[in-house]
């Protein structure tokens, strides 16, 4: 089981400043945490980088996760995204991947085992609090590792 | 004056964390920079969260810079962006906010000051090392204060 918390803490230092950590998995998607205090802005909400940081690492953590449960050496980088400010965020930040339909994660992995690569998109939603802050959609690509 | 860097210390305490600076402004623009070491990810290239955070705030940064410089008092928020990583990022950031042409910027300006609110779309470059690495299109909403 990949360890992601002690992954990020080593590999990608700046997440630390923000207090990201893993925030569980279930059939329903993949989730990333991090504690308002650490991420505030001068209006005293959520800062927005710090929205697009957690929203895009979930989509990758999401989906670098999955690659490694499944046994397969292959790097993952965002290569688009989308995002949508809705409101200002109040509370502690939690962003949620949806998990794609379970024939598109097959599909994902028999390409990325087949052809060496794989690319999809992925929508996550950050709430902060109760509320829903951030609509995200992100585009990211796999390639197998030599 | 408006002292960018003396804000971000105290109001936006994880853009120190990515050591991100002030840059230059001219007339071609308004640029935020951060160092490489600062701001690295699993594959010791640029994290795309931080690249998407210095994008995001130098829009920011320009707009509020501007607002400020014109003796308006006015909060601004990103409510949209799109973003395009281009190739991993080898070297320190520079983001650059292209400047609208001057009627825009008084469009801008007049109508904050005579509605309370006004809105724009700004173009932001990414460099890392001298090769472009994102490229951000951001929509700012500024809003007077009571």
């Amino acid at each position: 089981m990949f360890d992601l918390d002690a992954y990020l803490a080593v590999k990608i230092p700046v997440t630390q400043a923000m207090g990201i950590r893993f925030g569980g998995r279930d059939r329903s998607g993949f989730a990333l945490v991090a504690p308002l205090r650490l991420n505030l802005n001068d209006k005293g909400s959520a800062f927005a980088g710090s929205l697009a940081t957690l929203a895009t690492l979930c989509g990758w953590a999401y989906t670098q996760t999955l690659i490694n449960d499944a046994g397969v050496d292959a790097e993952v980088v965002v290569a688009r995204s989308t995002l949508h400010y809705l409101r200002p965020g109040r509370g502690d930040l939690r962003a949620h991947c949806a998990a794609p339909e379970s024939v598109a994660v097959e599909s994902f992995l028999s390409s990325l085992r087949a052809r060496g690569r794989a690319r999809w998109s992925l929508q996550v939603e950050l709430r902060s609090g109760a509320e829903l802050v951030l609509q995200f959609q992100g585009y990211y690509r796999a390639t197998l590792r030599r």
